[in-house]
C-alpha cells in the first residue's frame, strides 16, 4: 500500500509498504478515505523536533473499517469512522474521567501512519467514532469536517473546555492555525460573547471572523498583552493557548483576569516557567492531549451533522496522497491553513 | 494601644503604638476580640522571608466595629465581624468572578497589624463579614472557628474549590498545618469519599482523622508518590497543595490521575518548574490567594453556625496578646498546631 514516510527535514515521500495486519484482538484495520497534515507534523518537517528517518507519519483520517479483531464488538466491517489520533479504551480511570487522550490501556505510543491507504488502529472498540451512513451521503465540506474531528477540532475544543469557557465569557485565542481557529469555533459553541484572536494573516483573520471571532489582535509579545488589556479592561475570562512555545504560555498567563484559566493545547516545546505569576493572580493552567473520542461522541459529531459547526473550512488546499510533499510545503509556506489528502476516494 | 511588632527573626514584641484612625471613607476601625498566628507568619519569624523591623504583624482576627467611614453602609458600629486578610470591594471584575483575594480596588497591600487591639480595615463595606449577635452568644470553640474564617479555613477551602473537588472524589491533602487540616474539612464538605493527608505528626494526624481524613501518608518525596499510587491505583482526583515549597508543588503534580487539578494555596517560595509534566498528563494547576469574603458569606459562616464544621479545633494553644512571643514559639517548635491570641475579651 501507499504510505507517507518521513525522509529528512523538508522531505516526505510516498513509499510502497506492507499493508498493516491485526496484531491484537482489540485492533481494527481502516481503509483511509481522507487524511490530512497537522500543524504538529511541521515540527519534524521543519527539523524542530527529532524524528527517525523512514518512519510512517500522519495522525488524522476518516475511513472505512476493513477488518476487526475478535474483541471488537461496537465497530463492524464496513463502518464509516473518524480515526482519532488517540486510542481510549473507554473504561480506565482516565477515560472514565473524560481524558481518553491519556488512556492508561493504550499499549503503544499514539496514532501514526494515517497519511496512508490503510491504518492499524489500537483500542478500536471504544476509540473509533462511527459516522452514520457512508461517505457518499455527505458533501465535500462535511467530509472535511469529519477529518478535523480526528484531531484539530477536538483539540481546539479541549483548549476551550479546559479553560472552562462558559456563557457570555470574553475569550482570547492564541494561535491562528487550524487548532486556534477550531478554538474560536469551540468558544462560540460554549457561549462566549466576545472572542479575541491573535492573528496577523488576512486569510486566517477572515476565517476566524466567519467562525465567530469578534476582535483581532495583530500585535505580539508585551504589545499584544497591552492591547488585550485595552480591549477587555482587566483581562479575559479564559485564554486558549494553541501555539505551544514557551513564550506563548508566558504571554497567555498575562492575558487573563484574576481567576481566569489558560487552556493549553499547543505541544510544549520548552519546560521551565515561573509559576508564581499564576499564583498571585489565581490564574489556572490546564490542558494537554485532547479527549478526541469523548468530545466527538458527546457533541462534536452531532454539531457537524447538524451543520452547527463547519470546521472543515480550515482545509484551504487539497492534494492527492501522491503529492503529499506539496501538501506539507503548502502549510510550511503558509499557503494553506491546512492541507487535505485524498486517499481512497 | 497594644500591637505586635516584628523585631528580628525569632523575635516579636508587644509595643504601645498609636491607635489607628479612619483614612479613607471606605475604612472601618475594628476593636479586636481574638486574633491568631498564621503559618505564613513563621516565614518572617524564621527569617525565610524578609520583613522590615518594627512593622506591625498579623492578619487573622474577629472583633467589634468601633467606627466606620462615611461610605460604609452595610456595616455599622457595634457589629461583630470576621476580619479577613483580604479586602474585596465586591464590585470589580475579580470580586464579581469570585476572586476577592485579587480585588482590583484594594488601595494598599493586604491585611497587616491584626495581632493588636485595633485594626484599620480597607473596603469595609463589602469585605467584612458580619456574625449574628455578639461574642457572648457563642462558646469558645465557635469563637475560635470564626477566627479561622479570617484566613486558614477560607484558604483550605480555596485549595479544595480550585482543585474542583466534587462528590465521591479521592483527594490528597499535602500539608498538615492549619491550612492543610482546613483543606481536609473542605474536601469533606464538598463530598470527597476518600481523603488522604500527608502527615508525620500524631496530633495532626488525629485531628485530620476527626475532620474526615481516611488515610495517612507519612512518607515524603518519591516514596510518598509511590504510596499514594498504591492507595489510589492511578492517582487522586484532586490534590490540595498547602505547603508552598517548590518541592511540594513538584510532588503535587505527580499525585493526580490524568485530568486531575492541583489546588495550590501554599505561598510559593520558588518560581521555576517544569510545566510539561502538567501537559502530558492533563494535570491542572490552579489556586492562589483565597476568596475569604466570598466563601464566608456563601457557605463557611453558615457551616460554622450550624456546627457542621469545627475548624476552631486547629487552635491547640491559647495566649494573651502580651505573650505573643510564646504564641509564635509554640508554632515554630510545633508545640501548637495553631496559636490563638486573646485580645479584648
Amino acid at each position: 500500500m501507499k504510505a507517507t514516510v518521513f525522509i529528512e527535514p523538508g522531505k516526505v515521500e510516498v513509499h510502497e509498504v506492507k499493508k498493516p495486519i491485526i496484531k491484537r484482538t482489540t485492533d481494527a484495520i481502516i481503509k483511509v478515505v481522507r487524511a490530512s497534515v497537522c500543524g504538529s507534523d511541521l515540527w519534524f518537517f521543519r527539523g524542530i523536533s527529532q524524528r527517525a528517518t523512514n518512519t510512517l507519519v500522519g495522525h488524522e483520517a476518516i475511513g472505512i473499517v476493513e477488518q476487526v479483531g475478535e474483541d471488537v464488538h461496537n465497530i463492524a466491517v464496513g463502518d464509516f469512522v473518524i480515526v482519532p489520533f488517540t486510542h481510549g479504551c473507554g473504561h480506565c480511570v482516565a477515560c472514565l474521567a473524560g481524558f481518553d487522550g491519556n488512556c492508561l490501556n493504550q499499549k503503544e505510543s499514539g496514532g501514526s501512519g494515517y497519511q496512508a491507504e490503510y491504518i492499524r488502529f489500537q483500542n478500536a472498540d471504544w476509540a473509533l467514532v462511527k459516522i452514520p451512513g457512508e461517505p457518499a451521503d455527505y458533501n465535500n465540506e462535511q467530509l472535511n469536517s469529519f477529518v478535523t474531528l480526528a484531531d484539530v477540532m477536538a483539540t481546539g475544543y479541549h483548549a476551550a473546555k479546559t479553560a472552562e469557557v462558559s456563557k457570555d465569557d470574553t475569550v482570547v485565542v492564541m494561535g491562528d492555525g487550524a487548532v486556534g481557529l477550531c478554538g474560536v469555533i469551540s468558544a462560540k459553541l460554549l457561549g462566549a460573547k466576545r472572542i479575541i484572536i491573535m492573528s496577523r494573516h488576512e486569510d486566517r483573520q477572515n476565517l476566524a471572523k466567519e467562525f465567530g471571532a469578534t476582535d483581532i489582535v495583530e500585535e505580539r509579545g508585551q504589545r499584544a498583552v497591552d492591547q488585550v488589556m485595552t480591549l477587555t479592561g482587566n483581562g479575559a475570562d479564559a485564554v486558549l493557548e494553541c501555539v505551544g512555545t514557551a513564550e506563548a504560555v508566558e504571554i497567555a498567563i498575562q492575558l487573563g483576569r484574576p481567576g481566569a484559566i489558560v487552556g493549553r493545547v499547543g505541544v510544549p516545546q520548552k519546560s521551565d516557567m515561573n509559576t508564581n505569576n499564576l499564583f498571585w493572580k489565581n490564574i489556572g493552567l490546564r490542558g494537554g492531549i485532547a479527549s478526541v473520542t469523548t468530545y466527538d461522541k458527546n457533541l462534536l459529531l452531532k454539531a457537524v451533522l447538524n451543520n452547527e459547526i463547519n470546521p472543515g473550512k480550515v482545509f484551504t488546499k487539497k492534494f492527492n496522497i501522491d503529492d503529499v510533499q506539496f501538501a506539507y510545503e503548502a502549510m510550511d509556506n503558509r499557503e494553506a491553513i491546512k492541507s487535505l489528502l485524498i486517499v481512497n476516494e
